[in-house]
Parts: structure tokens; C-alpha cells; sequence
């Protein structure tokens, strides 16, 4: 296993390289505190992007959804994609509007990918993707049944070309700025979860499992 | 104005369209209160995505960026792009593996992004870009200067190819799932602010305004 992701020329940041990293361990993190990713695929030179869970195993994603849909029709043929996931922390409020920003860690993994054809792979799959929602999810539930995994395509993605981009901290501005009469500085943002909401045809008393009441991601606080 | 965005072949929804919205209220409102997009575009085959500020006015999305950066210099030739924004609602927590969800909004539009030529709409952008990120903060804060104007490119994409998905309410589970001695429901997820930090430099005993220490979107709850 290697400690850090490749760096091409297409995943080389141009710009304000210091927000770069490529320690495999930077990019774990960023993935498995990203609730959702965001995929791109080209159909006919269009670019797509969609919304769409995820889950990790080692050095590998795998994403999954309808076998119908045309995300999964189209990457199943081993296109290339983009892959991104966006974590937000806070809004960076400068003295002038130039230097605004946002404190963000975000990971962008290129390459094709491909079906999850063996059975045992697949369902492993659907596991690791369901205990991302909540960990230890799986353990929980009914699993999928045979037409629920023929109905169901996984993909998965190698995290070989790989980069995160981070920004942390105060606004940067102009020296001459500072003594500006303005306010600045940071406005923490973050993903927080509320109450668990019974469903409306819960009838066995269950109460939600601990793994949902006190849920948490790395850095998710409730 | 159009009471409605198109909807298109390539908007179209092929699965679950009961979960298809093309109003543009709807649309709008999406867009409004999510805080980044995550921007799709092309080079040489290999799509890229990439999140990044935006703002709205009216039926046009600006974006802007380093007139340095790839996707800035990319799609300022007019290439199609793939503009997504997505807010999660919260976690479907169904009784079957399968079943899992989530709830969330998200919007797609579809088109080719121009370079903002036009000094006067471009500062116009800038400001709109800026008050998507705080209601007002450009009357807060120093202008761009020319260095800083010649330094960000801004682009615009006009909202006409455009759909919002959706999904709300508890999980649908199997019929004979529901007798199952598991919890289900839903656990509500939302992106909330914290207490606003002084830029470690703040010297002149200026306390955060109003529409900071009052943040607020649409439905960001403090």
C-alpha cells in the first residue's frame, strides 16, 4: 500500500499549490467524513454531475444506485470519471470582497470506473456504502435479496489519482486593509444531525439503535 | 420570464420523475440556499468537478474564479458545462438495506458558461456573488480594485436547461418488511452555523454584523 495518491499533471493543482495534499491519510479522511460525492461522466461531450452516496473500503470507492439510471448505464461502460467530495467548515469574511473565501477540504479522484460483477465483491459493496450512511447500519437491517442486487449496479473507483485541496483559517487580506473599520473573520459552518424522526408506521416500540440517537462522523458533532 | 425552466432530453428524468420539479420557484429556491455548486466541465475527455461559490440574479448564475485557474480558463472558451447544487435533508433510515435514502434537493442545469466581458456586469456579479455568500456584505466591505477585478473571471449561465430533483418523507419499505423488529424513520440533517470568530487581527473592537452574528438562508437555522 502506498502512503500517498498519484500526482499527474491532471490532478496538479495550478493554482495556490500549499492547498494541496496528497497523503493518502488526508484523503481517507476527507472521504469518510463527505456525506455525499459528487459524480462527473461525459455523455455525447455533455458533462454530468450527480449527487450520489458512496462508501470506502481501503484503497478503493464503490457507488452505487439504480441499474436503470443513466449514471450507472453510462459509467458501467468504464468511462472516465470525476469524483468529488466537499466538506465545508467555514465562510471567510475579509475587509474586501476580493479576499472572501471559504475554509473547505474537498478531494477530487480521477479514473474509469467499472462494474462490480462478483457476487461477493457486490455485496460487500452494499455493505460498506450502507455503513457509511451509519456505521454499522448493516447489521441492523434486511439485506438485499436477489432481486434487490439485480436491480441494484455498484461501481467501484480506485483511489489512485487522487488530490485534496484544504483551506484553513483566517481571511488573508491587504496589508493596507487592516485598519479598515470592518468586521472580519470566520463563520464556522457544518452538517449537524437533529432528532431521530420515527417513521409514521413504526408500531414495535422500537427506539433508534445507538448508532443513530448519538450518530457522529469524524468531525460531525451533533 | 418563464413560469418554467426546459426540460429537455438531457433534463429529463429517467427514473422516478415523481421526484422530477422544473418550476422555476422551485428551482430558485434550491439554488438560493445552497452555499456551493459543484461545476462540471471537460478537457481533453476527461470530465472534472469542481465546487465553487456562485450567485444568482434572476434567470442567470454567476461563477467566478482566478482568471489563472483551469476551470476559469476552461470554460471562458464556452465549453458545455454541468452546474449542480445539492442540499441534504436528512438520512432514510428504511427497515431494508435497499431501502436506504436520502432526503435532499438538488438542481442541475445544463449549458455553455460565457466570460463576463462587460466592466459593468461584472462588478454587478461580483456583488451578487457576494451577497450569496452573506446578504449584504457587499455594502460592508472594500470594493475591487481594477489589479483585483483583471485578476477574477467571472462567468455566466443562463438558467433555461435546468431540472430540480427531490425527495421527501419517510422511507417506503416491502410491505411484509414493515412487521420487522427494526427502527426506521429518519434522522435530519442540516448545514448550520456556529458563533463567528474574530480574524485574529481584528483590532478596531468591530463586532460582527447583523447579517453575520444573525446568519441566516432560506432554511440555515442557527
Amino acid at each position: 500500500m502506498n502512503d500517498s495518491v498519484t500526482q499527474t499533471e491532471r490532478t496538479r493543482l495550478r493554482r495556490l499549490p500549499k492547498r494541496g495534499a496528497f497523503e493518502r491519510e488526508t484523503v481517507n479522511a476527507i472521504l469518510d467524513e463527505a456525506f455525499v460525492c459528487h459524480v462527473g461522466f461525459v455523455v455525447d461531450g455533455q458533462p454530468y454531475v450527480i449527487p450520489t452516496g458512496f462508501g470506502r473500503d481501503g484503497e478503493m470507492l464503490y457507488i452505487h444506485g439504480s441499474s436503470a439510471s443513466r449514471m450507472l448505464r453510462t459509467l458501467s461502460t468504464g468511462v472516465d470519471v470525476c469524483f468529488t467530495a466537499t466538506l465545508l467548515d467555514a465562510l471567510v469574511l475579509a475587509r474586501s470582497a476580493f479576499h472572501h473565501s471559504v475554509n473547505y477540504r474537498s478531494v477530487v479522484v480521477l479514473g474509469k470506473a467499472t462494474l462490480v460483477e462478483d457476487a461477493e465483491e457486490k455485496s460487500h459493496a452494499l455493505e460498506v456504502i450502507t455503513n457509511h450512511i451509519v456505521p454499522g447500519r448493516w447489521d441492523d437491517v434486511r439485506w438485499p435479496n436477489e432481486l434487490e442486487l439485480k436491480a441494484t449496479s455498484v461501481l467501484k473507483l480506485p483511489i489512485e489519482e487522487a488530490s485534496a485541496k484544504i483551506r484553513t483559517g483566517h481571511p488573508i487580506d491587504d496589508e493596507e486593509d487592516y485598519g479598515m473599520n470592518i468586521w472580519a473573520g470566520l463563520l464556522p459552518i457544518e452538517l449537524k444531525t437533529g432528532d431521530p424522526i420515527d417513521d409514521d408506521r413504526l408500531d414495535n416500540g422500537a427506539l433508534p439503535p445507538d448508532n443513530v440517537s448519538n450518530y457522529t462522523r469524524r468531525s460531525w458533532r451533533k
